[in-house]
């Protein structure tokens, strides 16, 4: 799959130019000056250009040839001693299956060799690095960040099995969950019960930090200490996935520690459920996320009137930005081999518009083979709603009396992956949402 | 008992004179160019003096007054709705009680205010920050780092019990792995179940990247990536602990996949064994950490000369460092807030002798208070032993037809954490390790 991403790569550049691609993998890194080494992870760029996931590696992309350049580090015995084996070249060879496979002192000769016009780096550290070979390079630090966010947006099947197989685990950590939450527990309990499913079938990297939160810290979108103890009548919030060969799997689930919603719970469940139903369906090429997020906001207000804790007209509400008080979070983000994937953010929607490089401006609209989050949510977080309730704007909104007496019910976020298709979209996600499935699944 | 920490320090320098500690806590770290956050986790000096474990925080322990300034960042609205409530001044003078509190933009001010002749400090980086604010300072960042290995070398009885907590857990975890390991299963399953003990008791930072190897994997001394499927007859070495409020626990088992020990198994786990409990007995003040080393090894070779796989004198193994084919790492090291805690490196052993500062070295015997492992091991790596196979000197004392068949034997370490006494040691720590414990365990 990873000659398919270069060649995309390639289509890119104008044909027959005298150019390189210059890349630098990851490193491994330690925690502030001890010893303690972070897992190692290879950058995402890199990891989709070679599928090579080992520390200290660098690639170079012939633009001409289309060749593809893996240089890779040649260790001592030493090094067989504390990290395994050393590879041969032949290893090497037939696991990346390069055009021309070197050791990583010779990245100057191959680049004199060539001898291209420009070479295109993603960061400044590989420019330097460039530049500190030899001066006479010319270096170029903006086009190929461009161009691989072009290339990563839009997933090829190859890719789209290996977020299915992220999510299948996920689908079965999340319900693992739902099956053993207790009110009493700890939220790192929790925690305890979802790793393992992943850890179990292979997944040692998370995708994120995961959130596992209840009751009023639901409410606190990046909340990741997880030590609170689970109470009786508490809202429990799960937003969590690892990753499979580096695809992100991110879904978000809330739902009652003690297996049975309340009114007020069921009530702002359902609007939240509502808003990412309704999404889902109207997900199709063409559409923006922008939209999807407006449509969202205006049915969570809905519900939230219906609930009598806003008042007023729900168009009145929407032109005040009176949603944001309680979905202060965008409706979702591009995800693979990044959670928070390249593609999804304004600076890629700039035109571009660069010497060398044939497409004219990433685009927003969906696609198909685009990956998306859509995650609306409902908090009630009195670090926004306190203000808003001495504001005279938007105090008439809100139903004050009531608001106050949700300050520790935290928030309620419901989180699908899915993928674009040509006629709608595929959803990776499985796991209860609807109340009756997961006061079922709860039931036991 | 970090106030107890800070006295300790203050201990060190000259009473009265006119200087201050600067020193900033850790900030969250990112991966790569991406919003991957890694779990925060405290600096372990700024941990030390302070307790504070959460991130962009700063001190000035003022020398002359024995005063401790705590800085911590001033956070808007915005950092409540992603980050969770912001603390009030109060909760943070509750919290970590310094003598006084500020927000980080006072760090001038309070230098200015207190204007001392030296900033001790320990990383280039503070002393840069340290002299943008202002030229005239001098700043010293040699001392500080010398003075802090010195108080955490010998742990107070505060940390002990910290340190017997993070072993109780780890205690359980181990066991765990030893009850549900069975053949066929992958190595990140018995990781799995053994991560679910450590964080259902809350402890969600590994204290290293823990090790799960099985077969000739054992062999690997850094093997991380726990992804072989376990085989009948295979050894199976676990390498791993958590960290409790950033004390480290740090054990190994070595036991057969199976249940059962085979000849040459359990030939070669009880010269590991052996000088582990030698080890141990020997432990006492006054003691050389170099002198057990040497000691273990000495019984491991006499070990594998009983199995017939080295020949010859073992003074003359010895003398020709025969050992450190079969046990190439040390034979421990200190544990405390770092896995590789300060002050067991050679740096450490320099006297130093700096105007300021009152203690003369940092003594290396072993001393009441020092937290250790004991770790011997012995490995058939083939990148070691095939050289020595083909060396005149070293191939004399190899029974190159045995060891050949060794090959895919892995290795065997066994690790407990101890603690020095008046009279000896205690040790934290409690998971079976004699064959016929492991075996009991084992069937279950």
């Amino acid at each position: 799959m990873y000659k398919k991403h270069r060649e995309k790569l390639f289509s890119l550049f104008d044909e027959g130019q005298s150019g390189v691609v210059f890349m630098q993998g990851s490193e491994i890194f330690y925690r502030d000056e001890t010893d303690y080494e972070y897992p190692f992870r290879q950058e995402s760029n890199f990891w989709y250009l070679t599928g090579v996931n080992e520390p200290d590696c660098a690639l170079i992309l012939d633009l001409k040839t289309e060749e593809y350049h893996l240089f890779v580090p040649k260790r001592d015995a030493q090094y067989a001693v504390w990290h395994g084996y050393v590879k041969s070249k032949d290893t090497y060879q037939q696991q990346y299956e390069p055009d021309h496979l070197h050791y990583d002192n010779e990245i100057l000769h191959v680049l004199n060799n060539i001898s291209p016009e420009k070479v295109y780096c993603l960061s400044e550290v590989d420019a330097e690095l460039v530049e500190d070979l030899d001066r006479s390079f010319e270096v170029d630090i903006e086009s190929l960040q461009d161009a691989l966010t072009y290339c990563r947006v839009l997933k090829t099947d190859d890719e789209l099995k290996l977020m299915r197989k992220a999510a299948e685990v996920n689908n079965k950590a999340h319900r693992r969950a739902m099956e053993i939450i207790k009110p009493g527990m700890f939220e790192y309990e929790v925690k305890a019960a979802f790793t393992k499913v992943q850890y179990e079938h292979g997944l040692q990297q998370d995708a994120y930090n995961g959130i596992f939160a209840s009751g009023k810290n639901g409410a606190i979108l990046h909340y990741v200490e997880n030590t609170s103890k689970i109470k009786d009548g508490d809202l429990f919030l799960l937003d969590a996935g690892h990753e499979y060969k580096g695809y992100a799997s991110d879904y978000t689930r809330t739902y009652p520690a003690n297996g049975k919603f309340t009114d007020i719970q069921a009530g702002v469940y359902d609007a939240v459920l509502n808003a990412l139903n309704t999404c889902i369906e109207q997900v199709d090429p063409g559409v923006k996320m922008e939209d999807l997020h407006m449509n969202a906001a205006r049915i969570m207000m809905e519900g939230l009137k219906e609930l009598d804790l806003v008042k007023g007209s729900v168009d009145d509400m929407m032109e005040n930005d009176i949603f944001a008080l309680f979905f202060p979070h965008g409706l979702g983000h591009f995800l693979g081999l990044d959670t928070h994937d390249v593609g999804g953010y304004p600076k890629g929607v700039e035109r571009i518009d660069r010497p060398g490089i044939k497409f004219l401006r990433v685009r927003r609209d969906l696609q198909p083979g685009m990956v998306i989050t859509i995650e609306p949510g409902i908090y009630f977080i009195p670090a926004l709603l306190i203000p808003a309730i001495e504001d005279d704007t938007q105090s008439k909104f809100l139903n004050a009396d009531k608001l106050t007496k949700l300050f520790e019910f935290g928030g309620i976020r419901i989180e699908d992956n899915v993928v674009v298709t040509d006629d709608g979209c595929e959803n990776l996600t499985d796991v209860p949402k609807s109340r009756e499935d997961i006061e079922k699944l709860m039931a036991g």
